[in-house]
Order: C-alpha cells, then sequence, then structure tokens
C-alpha cells in the first residue's frame, strides 16, 4: 500500500502549533482527520519538523501509509476540501516505503519577516514580527555570519527544548532589505526549539545601533540563553520547506514569501 | 480650529464595508470613535471614497474638524491605541479649511490582486480573489486597453449604485503577471460601485481563454450589466489611494501591495 507524501501550507494564528495536543487544535490534527475522510481509515502523519503556536508553513512536507489506492488529485482536491481555509495541500505524490519526512530530511528552511516601520502593521499584521524602531540591515548581515557553520546553539534554545543536544549547522543564512520588511532566510539541517526566533530578536538591538555587531558571536560563545535577546513573535516565521535527496524526486522548495508595502 | 487629513490602512475582511450603517460594523465608525477618543468630542470624517465588505485600503484619506490642538504624533498613535487590530492611522497633517477628502480627489487607484493556481490560497486567502484556471496576461493586457479614457461604464455598475451618471474616466490601467498573481491597476476619477470588481471579472474569461479579447469592448458598448461577467470576490481589492493637487501637500501614494509566492 502506498507511502504518501504532502506538502501542506497552513497559517499558524489559529491553531497551537504543528503537533497534535489534547487540549488544543493543532495543524496535524485537521491534516490527519481530513486525509482519514479520504482514506476512509484513521492515519499518523510524520513531518519534516514542528513548528509552534502561530508558526506558518509555505510547505511542510509529510508523509503517512493508507491502505487505499486514489488518484494523486484526490490527495490534494479531496484532502483539501476536508481542510478548514487556513489549511490546505499543495502537492501530493507517491514515494519508496523507506522515505520519511522527518528522517529523510537533508535541511530545513525557514523565512522570518520582520515589519520595521513607526506604525503597527495592520494588513500584515499576522504575517509579520514587528518593531517600530528603525533597523541598519548591513551591521545585522555582518553579525549573523558568525553563526555559519556547526555550533552549539544553547545561548538560542527554549527552556522546554526537547532536543537531545544543541549542535546544529547553518548552512545558509542571509539578511535583506525589502523596505519596510526584513528579510532572515535560514537554511539548517535541523533547528532546536525557538531558534529562528531568539537569532531574530538578538539582532534586533544590533540593526537598532543599541549592541555592537560583535555582540551576536559573544551571545553565539556564552551558550547561555540569558545572553541572547528577546524571543521574536511567531507571526513572522515560516516554515519555507524541506530539502530531501534529489532521488526521492520530491517538489523544489517554494519560493520563500514576501510583500511589498 | 484645525481641519485633519488622515491616512487610514485597514484589512476589510471583517467589516460591512467603510460607510457607517446601523446595523453593522463600519471602518468608518471605529475610526470616528478612536478620533473622538483623543479630540474629547464627537467627530464627522468624510472619506475619498467608500470601499465595501472585504474591501482592503493602505490609505483611505480622510478628513475632519477637531475643537483641540494636539500634536500630529497624537493623531497617529493616539487614534491607533484606540483602534482595532485591523485599522491603523499611517499619517496625519493639518491641511486649509477648503481641502475636502471627497470632492478635492482628482482621482482613486485600485489594486485587484488574482490568485490563479490549481489549489486554493491559504496564506493569502483573504488577500486576495482566486480563479482556479490558468490565465494569460497579454489577452487580458490587450482587451484592457479599450476601457482607457472617458466611458459610460453601465456594463460594469452594480445593481444598487447610488451614483448620479455612469461615466467615468480611465487614467490608468495594466494588468500585469507576477505568478502565481496577476495585478489588475486602476485609476480613474471617481469609480461606479462594483466597478473594479466587475471588470476584473470579465476580464478573467478573457484570460482563461473563454471568450475574445474583442469581448470587453463589446461588454462596455452594451451599456448593460447582464453582458458584463461575475463580480470578483471583495478580498482581492485594494484602495491604494487617492491623488490630490500637490498644493495640498499630501503624503504621495503609498506602493501598491503584492504578494510573491
Amino acid at each position: 500500500m502506498p507511502r504518501l507524501v504532502l506538502g501542506i501550507e497552513y497559517d499558524g494564528t489559529a491553531y497551537s502549533g504543528w503537533q497534535a495536543q489534547h487540549h488544543a487544535p493543532s495543524v496535524q490534527a485537521a491534516v490527519e482527520g481530513a486525509i482519514a475522510e479520504i482514506a476512509q481509515h484513521s492515519v499518523s502523519i510524520t513531518a519534516s519538523g514542528r513548528t509552534d503556536a502561530g508558526v506558518h508553513a509555505l510547505a511542510q512536507v509529510v508523509h503517512c501509509d493508507v491502505q487505499v489506492e486514489r488518484p494523486l488529485r484526490a490527495w490534494v482536491r479531496g484532502v483539501n476540501a476536508h481542510l478548514p481555509p487556513d489549511i490546505g495541500v499543495r502537492w501530493a505524490q507517491t514515494v519508496h516505503a523507506q522515505f520519511d519526512a522527518r528522517r529523510s530530511a537533508q535541511s530545513r528552511r525557514y523565512r522570518y519577516i520582520l515589519c520595521a516601520q513607526p506604525t503597527r502593521p495592520v494588513l500584515h499584521r499576522h504575517r509579520v514580527g514587528w518593531t517600530y524602531k528603525p533597523l541598519a540591515v548591513a551591521p545585522m548581515q555582518q553579525a549573523a555570519s558568525c553563526l555559519m557553520g556547526e555550533h552549539d546553539f544553547s545561548s538560542f534554545r527554549a527552556a522546554g527544548c526537547q532536543a537531545k543536544h544543541p549542535v546544529r549547522r547553518i548552512q545558509s543564512l542571509s539578511v535583506s532589505a525589502a523596505q519596510p520588511f526584513i528579510h532572515i532566510d535560514i537554511e539548517a539541517n535541523a533547528f532546536i526549539h525557538h531558534m529562528v526566533r531568539n537569532i531574530v530578536g538578538t539582532l534586533i538591538p544590533i540593526g537598532a545601533g543599541e549592541r555592537p555587531v560583535e555582540w551576536l558571536a559573544e551571545v553565539l560563545a556564552a551558550c547561555d540563553r540569558t545572553q541572547a535577546g528577546i524571543t521574536a513573535a511567531a507571526s513572522g516565521l515560516y516554515l519555507v520547506g524541506a530539502r530531501y535527496p534529489a532521488s526521492d524526486g520530491l517538489p523544489d522548495l517554494p519560493p520563500p514569501p514576501s510583500f511589498a508595502c
């Protein structure tokens, strides 16, 4: 019976996060319920990674095993018909039985969109993080370069993080301006809890000129969460997608989200 | 006592439209209530134009007379503190007593964002109109050119339109692609009710190849609403702003909204 892989887009605003929980609505539970409607049996899905409450995804990759054969469009349109408007299937494929959305992923890519303007964002209020401070991108870019490669990211690790160890390898990291927005793009083999949001929260005072460029390297070296900045708001964070071996034949990562104005 | 002009951004999703109504929440009522909190007296505001239920604005221009002197930042930050998250003041200025946000406006500019992709949009669901049909932009562009200049737009006029006559002058009109989005930008001296959404609804079958390029000119010439296409969804329509004589010294129109991905 086929192993299915799906790319899931969601607006995390109304959810307690990706992972199914007894007391709160989760994206995982909504997707499992909708797939079950088409499969006509209960299913359990595995995702490339968890996302927190309020965090969005462009193409969260999930796999599950189903006991029925259906055309691929049924796994897209059919499942979509059973999903709420804030969750949607972008694509579906079948894949070999050894594929695992979590274990097979070589890297995950996130974008954080920061809106730096005097007045609070209105149209994009659930899609960006906001600071009223003017930010200079160049020092943020310069500072961020120290995070490239493999490091102990304990300084950017949430208190409740369940990862076995705090070492991760950042493969690409860029800070770029699209006024009034700033894009922070990070791809890593994996992420610890709140890692992107804590990095963004530490870049903000550097961009605002309140901390020197060197501060980020000092925070990283300290391996101490109390040294870093705030945790930036979940609303600005997007899981863009996950990368798998080319031989698995999955779609490319989607372009990262951006707004003008 | 000063005449104030404000630029108001709003997410129209939750409102029955711009205009104050007894039975439903309106943007106008929310803004008047918030200004009254700072002015400490009731105010009545006049806008550059009304927008319908679900239609957004980047910089709706409004004026009102207040009986108190306050620093301009109080009319921005103070009023914002009394507005809900889906409405915000972008800027405030004082202006001469003859200025009128409606009568002084030389033109209004709208953008419609159409999302043409097989699956329904998720993250942008309240910010775009959607069609599952692939659309070709070139025939839409070519067709739209017949609308430039002064015409009787009766074919694109809502049944309940309260305008005195159906003649309007379109000063600029463009259809451009930013895959999977299509932007329809229209600036005119004024608009009749549902004019942009009915034009967009008539361009869709042309882009989909279901109607020839010449069809739009035929619909226009018919001066008959039953000849045109559907009314495109309100969610994709943005009032970008209104243009006033340079001597009034108001801020430029903001850039129109756009999304990537």
